[in-house]
């Protein structure tokens, strides 16, 4: 078990309890995957999980999302061990092999202070989901925070949903967690974890 | 953060992430209910987390469960921190103050090894959740883990999800933890965190 001072423990954001998960599985050397880099803040996390032996890929759509997430490596200095991807995470299975992934991170939805109608979709997150599942390797895991506010997002929400629910249970467990006691439906997280 | 070496992370079942959960909560000193003591492991459990200086009231309507924990605990020389009544846990405001509780901890259904048809029930299980809340002080939790699967379970479960879902999201916040890819209906766990 690893330092766990840094995440709050019941913290409000599911995405907090996505790191914190994270950061119990990942060790220094380790490979891991942002499937979604937005403007880099997983990537980043990730780029410090895997230490300076390790690999992060990241991937994304768009060229402005690639530009800030660089940025933001090259200001903490860990550019060095982050591998970009101006592609879509469907295809992640063609740049890695089979089962030598710690972690998997998925924040559906939109690019944050970017365009809003650039949103992930239900049929390629359903493929990257597929190509992410046989990269674990066994004690790894996938994080998917998934939202339900924006236009698209609840049947994106339920096909990730009904895609994990039916996943091979004698390897793989899915947990899901939610807020319940909220006016706006907020985001929900899955935790994918490979225990065979 | 305590140490948290004992409990297994993303452990397969969710009565294992209540402890987490509580042990992460719960101080030496402190005071704390099991609101459905059964065969006393969460007692026990919780008779560890307050130590010696701390105190733990314990609820069940079935004198065998009574009899049974107070054996568990005489056995792990713990009872001497340990009020246990022969009442239902919807009168557990009757024996204990207003914020002044840690962890309040539910394990709904059956008694394990006893009669399977004496079952707890969403009245009164809504009555102790009720009971229970105004009990907890800063930072402090209720687990409620609710079966789906024995006759009436569903019922129950159902009425917890919507009682919880409805109480004050500026003092409490409600997490529901769930297992998707399963066959059988597995338990959910509920988390209650007061945070204001």
């Amino acid at each position: 078990m690893k330092n766990m001072e840094k995440i709050e423990i019941l913290p409000q954001r599911l995405v907090s309890w996505a790191k914190w998960f994270v950061k119990q599985h990942v060790s220094h050397g380790d490979i891991c995957v942002d499937a979604t880099v937005g403007n880099g803040f997983d990537t980043l996390f990730l780029a410090e999980c895997v230490g300076s032996e390790g690999k992060v890929y990241g991937f994304d759509i768009q060229q402005s999302a690639l530009n800030n997430t660089k940025k933001l490596l090259i200001e903490a200095g860990l550019l060095d061990r982050v591998y970009l991807f101006h592609d879509s995470h469907s295809h992640l299975g063609t740049y890695l092999s089979n089962s030598t992934v710690k972690a998997v991170m998925f924040n559906l939805g939109y690019l944050p202070r970017g365009d809003h109608t650039l949103i992930t979709k239900p049929e390629t997150t359903i493929q990257a989901l597929k190509a992410a599942l046989p990269l674990l390797t066994t004690n790894g895991i996938i994080t998917v925070v998934s939202y339900r506010g924006h236009p698209g997002a609840i049947e994106e929400y339920n096909s990730v949903k009904v895609f994990l629910s039916e996943i091979n249970s004698k390897k793989y467990r899915v947990f899901c967690i939610d807020i319940l006691n909220q006016e706006h439906l907020p985001p929900v997280l899955f935790v994918v974890h490979r225990y065979r």
